[in-house]
């Protein structure tokens, strides 16, 4: 890999890995079952009532996130009851926490109505409010303007 | 707002942080537009060229997020050429920036190819790799299972 010759508007986009994860977050619907799935709500009629989907909307997305691997279908049953089946979140879909984390944020910072946010998402250590952060793996804050772009090991030219 | 009586499951999510910020993110197109202009790709036909998306299907999405208030269109005019237009991100459009950074993060972890990532977003300090972690307002890193969500001041009822 020649870094030196390319530079971002060079490389093929085909692998960047916004895109990759934009394929799996899918559009608006799939990311307000996530969201529920983070919160608890795991069950087809739960999800559907609190998100005001329709059904076929519903289990095409929650179809797509089984077969991606973000989500599994487990059965449970209560007694007495019949077998139920109840969504939850793979690692690759608990990996999708900070996204959607960053997002509540962004919402917020710059969406909220007058009131504020509906809900606050708080360290259950200290109480504290919790955001997805810039930091850098040694361990320094990073602010807005202090990331620098680089080729990685997968850049390829474009065709 | 009687807090104690509500939980998530029984709020409207109509105001949710989560669900104005993916109307605003939009769809993929929309994601690979924002990626470009972070990337410091401005230009209608830079962006078009390196996303590989139509002239109509780029025109929309900068239409609405121009309108959404996330990119303002710039003049600019190099010496001898006619006035062009470039796009800038906003403030708000700024406020995206950890949700793109986390989406970069979750597809180089879960989703590279077999060369690893085609980008790498290094602390312009330091060099070490940056990426969009759950931090409290103490400064704790906070740990996947470790968010306690909790109603805000907008939460209401669901009707």
């Amino acid at each position: 890999m020649a870094e030196d010759l390319l530079g971002w508007t060079e490389i093929d986009t085909g692998t960047c890995s916004v895109a990759r994860a934009v394929e799996i977050l899918g559009d608006r619907w799939t990311v307000l079952v996530l969201r529920e799935v983070f919160n608890g709500v795991r069950r087809f009629g739960d999800i559907q009532t609190h998100i005001g989907v329709s059904r076929s909307v519903l289990a095409q997305r929650l179809a797509t996130l089984k077969e991606q691997g973000v989500l599994e279908r487990r059965p449970y049953q209560e007694p007495g009851d019949r077998v139920r089946h109840e969504y939850r979140l793979t690692p690759l879909g608990r990996g999708l926490q900070p996204v959607l984390v960053a997002l509540n944020n962004f919402g917020d910072q710059f969406l909220s109505g007058p009131d504020g946010p509906p809900v606050l998402l708080r360290h259950a250590d200290c109480g504290a409010l919790v955001s997805a952060a810039l930091v850098c793996a040694d361990d320094h804050r990073v602010g807005p303007r202090e990331i620098r772009l680089e080729l990685g090991p997968g850049a390829r030219p474009r065709a």
